[in-house]
């Protein structure tokens, strides 16, 4: 029966009953004269949801790692340097596959539960006056750690610096729940995935590229051919796909935008605040500390949340897992053992989340945590009574 | 999103993906030799859901309705005697219909929130030394007022009694969730419906039916074609349907049996149990009073919960619907505007409970009841963690 | 594999993906505020299909013969006078209803091949002056002999004899597939089925029924409490449903109107005529006759086809089930042995029949008929081609 | 209506029911402690398919293209000299994509139409004494011809020269569908994809790795990240992906594995040749011819059909499209206006087929194409009916 419970995780996300159907369809020819009509519109509806008129929007058949390794790739060649700070799980990521591919990746180590450094960007950018750095690449959404940086913050950096590098921007458990401005905010590549806010299977990766990184194409020297932009942009201005294009998450992309846009991409915003507020007010009800070190780096995407000293938070996880039949996510990396996460992104309401805290209160009564049943539940509860959306 | 919210009726029943596949069929003929293959075991299948070896099991395209105006029709004769009593709505029902298929009702009036009086029947079948009564009915479980009648202390009133009448029982919203002993109670007509406890889309009627009731067959006068039973057993005699059969029903029922084989009956009741008396403590802590007048009739299925004086049930109920997009049972009948109901039945985990706990707290305190947040949930919580099941 | 075959039958037919996704949803509550939103337009869509403006629409939880059910158990009384006229198994099957349920049934045998007699049943009606006939029931579609009767032609030979009787149309297997025209027809009940021209699961009865039957709803004597019009109507005034609703067949029933209204009625109809007319092509290239004796009877939605003299055609439609994995519909009642039947209705293109008129040969050849392997193919293809629609 | 229609490209292929139920699941938490369960019997399914005991399976979020870069970044340098023969658009594109790599391809150039060049392969590997060949990479189905090569050839070619090359076989339109052998082949890498003979939607490549292999991986220094086979195995080795895998593939190809297994591989490739065969004795019947220039060239899952002189496949494929809602492969490359293609591979009946042939012909007589409407029907039908497996 544990399958009927939503999961807590932050992606895959749970996946509304709508796009399960609209996923759910027979293989069709992608080469009929047909496939354009459903295609072309859908990368038009993703400009509107990252915020680019100017840009280009591009669909890989991959997670959103691939979709990384499309964005450099791309767009730098081997030697390159680039410009990334660590401070979680992801931006880790990042530097490690920039430096499998041969960058020289200039490492800013930042505390975990903190964001994006604007203002060591700006440093080291003006300090780079012969302008080696090709690539700034900033974690949105930290995932790990529940740390959302200002991306407009890191603009500004470079824009002080008179910095001609591109910005990358990892968008993965961002993009769609939270506002993501790219045009406004100068973001080069921004990379999101089917399986969180966009609320689909997981399987593409949703890049939004602009022109300039565009211009980039021919000079950069990383081989690639499956991830290449100029296949895939000369296929699609066809209408086409280069190579067999995943019909079902085609379709799938086209019925969540049309979701997205019913609900309005405000309200699905203020949703995502309100629903994390809910389980911010659950935290501090319990006294726990969130990862992310000051309200104004708090995620409304997935929380991180500290386990109280000498309490093993995958012993936390493992058991409401196991006792309950509902997942929640891991501590990841430094924050393993120390911390577990509440993803609250995609498709969800308040009842799910009052669900997932009332479960993780069983789970650490169980286990001796200091807490009182229903204490967090109360405070959740009374934030949501306050702050529902009048319909 | 609302959709992705489980539902707290007391059915049609939260309907498990697992089910949601396999109804999901494309047409076959119903004529082909293979039919039978899929067909025939799903018979044998609710015989032992409902606990007959002797019995025969008859499925309908109907609702529950239609399974109940099937048992009489194929069993009795207008100005028939039989013997009700009406204590919710559903037993109001049969009368209604008995009424209305002219057979002569002798009615028991009993307060909601009671269940079937053993004793009475003992006495009026006693003294029915004519044998004038043809059948007793009886609602096993009472939807309307969350009661759950003894169906042995029936039987062994009307075997005292030394009473030939047919034994007709209502296990629309019991059967699957709760134990329900067709042979050893001595049911004549059991009816359930595929939407409660087997946890399939509505649409088709489940009926067990003892020998001595069909013997009744061929000299009952009701007028019958669509629900006769002997054209239903002659064509599943053959393997095969007198009509056009809702293949995606049968279908999903024979996975649904495979599902309550899995689980295994006895821990599907006692998941139903749990489930229940979570929902109890709740309304224990919160001060509130069943419907169900003493602890021996509680529902394991469905509760009906009395609002408080000066409160109205309805109001409470589309407030939660309106503002959480959460629907609960309204009070029905003599209940409506008094008591509203939480269905707990189907294909439900606690943690599902839950967030139907947290969610009518808060409509509640929205409508100032004097109930705290969290509550119930905590009474619920600290159940539910004491009693799960080690897996 | 052979799961993948289109199926040949007259009904249930082949479901199209967008209704079985349709189909596909969660359980919801039919009493939330929310469902006549929903329900009401399903209601009205009906109208439009079954072409009145005056009539009520009625869908119940059943096949098509509860449907015929509800139509003479809400209209008339014990030992009413009905006529009907028997040319097949279906309109056999309505005088049996009729006699199980009391009626006084005046039938007027015709030729297996015939369709309705309107000559006789304007003589019948003419010579009862004193209007003791309170029906005349019409099979609008045999489908057991593959013919359409003329309903305007029984329409005038009512009024010819200013008989006040009702008319009550079986359009199961034609409504949504061929022009149907309640209102112009002065149809008073009209029964048809989710399974056939609209495309869905088996399970919904969809009846039209005029004010002038409705007006009969109260004087009626036959009882009846589950296909009651009168508690039907009342819940449905309300947008309500008086029992718990199949909703997957409502949602799935609204999605098909839209199918519907798409295509365009007229384009349906078109349609249906026309892979009909390349059924008969084969037919005629084999050499065989349709059980249908003249052009004008001949029925767009399944084509009932003798084979040769000393042939059985229950061997022909096992051998294709069993060998090609495929199901034609077998020859019912008196046409057992001596027909097969090719049911072209609902979701189906060219290229399905084709596949259909090829394996059916196949099937002749392996059985020594004397046709050719192509034969009946090519004249349809040649039809086909020569008929297809512009785009 | 037209999406009922089955389509003839050769892949992605017709998903059987079973598969669209199989893949449409929930989100689950792949971190969880289950998800292993039912991954790792996947891996060991698909080694039986690919014919391997000591190789490794490893399954990537991308089209086959992405298993193909795979193959290469984990196995070679730049620099690197590859051996590749020319006969077809996709092992032009494997040249192309070596080329991009930085690999130095030696290119054989074949007439489109032949297949793999053992004895080239022998004498250039034979010549090749400093064994600067580091792999050989053979396009097993040509996709674009309808050629399927003799890969045993090709082993026994390099073992003949005692060349320690790898050999890497590109399987995207073979395995599952033909008898692949992995190991007796000495096959290295071998690529398939879920779209084709697993009968599953697009988005997963499907690799089998030797640990020869493998033993390059470390000292491989093409760049790769997402597609590196190391983090891979180690996420593997412990039920484990290294990062968000496509849970909707996973369990669709559990289930595909049971179906193949179900029906037996033998049978799989018996059905294959079987279906393979009726479409070119329709070929024959047209008086065609196939680009497969032998018949020993003939490949079971896709035939490419030359038009006749002064006629253009590209306007039959639209034509057939357009008219008649069916999709054909068109003619890619060098074939392109000159051959059209007829996929038959993965969830396919003979059936089906005849559908497809049928309706082709349509179209051909449509476009005065020198062919008779029936003709190459009935050459298929009489090879299906002497050739249908006894059930």
């Amino acid at each position: 029966m544990s399958q009927q419970n939503p999961i807590f995780i932050p992606g895959p996300t749970n996946i509304p009953d709508r796009l399960r159907r609209a996923m759910n369809v027979p293989s069709q020819d992608h080469r009929a004269p047909d496939f354009s009509d459903t295609f072309l519109p859908v990368l038009a509806g993703v400009k509107e949801v990252i915020g680019t008129e100017d840009g280009e929007v591009l669909l890989f058949t991959s997670s959103g790692t691939g979709g990384w390794e499309a964005a450099i790739s791309n767009t730098l060649s081997p030697g390159d340097k680039v410009l990334i700070a660590r401070y979680g799980m992801f931006s880790h990521r990042w530097i490690d596959m920039c430096q499998r591919h041969g960058l020289d990746v200039q490492v800013i180590e930042c505390p975990w539960g903190t964001g994006a450094p604007a203002d060591q960007f700006e440093a080291i950018l003006s300090a780079d006056t012969e302008h080696e750095i090709k690539a700034v690449m900033v974690t949105h959404n930290e995932t790990a750690t529940g740390v959302m940086s200002d991306i407009g913050a890191v603009r500004k950096a470079i824009d002080s610096a008179a910095h001609p590098a591109l910005l990358f921007v990892d968008g993965v458990s961002s993009i769609a729940s939270v506002p993501f401005e790219m045009d406004a905010w100068g973001v080069d590549v921004a990379v999101a995935g089917s399986q969180k806010g966009f609320m689909l299977a997981t399987g593409m990766a949703v890049l939004g590229v602009s022109q300039k990184a565009l211009s980039h194409m021919d000079e950069a020297k990383l081989p690639r051919t499956y991830f290449d932009f100029r296949d895939m942009l000369k296929a699609n201005a066809n209408g086409g796909f280069p190579y067999t294009p995943p019909l079902n998450l085609i379709y799938g992309l086209r019925e969540s935008l049309k979701m997205l846009s019913e609900e309005g991409l405000e309200n699905v915003y203020a949703r995502h605040y309100r629903l994390a507020e809910g389980v911010r007010q659950a935290v501090s009800a319990w006294g726990f500390k969130l990862c992310a070190q000051t309200p104004d780096l708090y995620s409304n995407t997935v929380s991180a949340i500290f386990v109280p000293e000498g309490f093993d938070s995958n012993e936390l996880t493992d058991h409401a897992f196991n006792k309950y039949g509902i997942s929640f996510g891991i501590g990841l990396g430094e924050m393993n053992g120390k911390a577990f996460r509440i993803g609250h992104l995609g498709s969800l309401t308040e009842v799910m989340v009052l669900a997932g805290l009332a479960t993780i209160e069983m789970a650490m009564v169980d286990l001796d945590y200091p807490i009182q049943l229903g204490q967090g539940v109360a405070a959740a509860q009374e934030y949501y009574r306050n702050t529902a959306p009048t319909k």
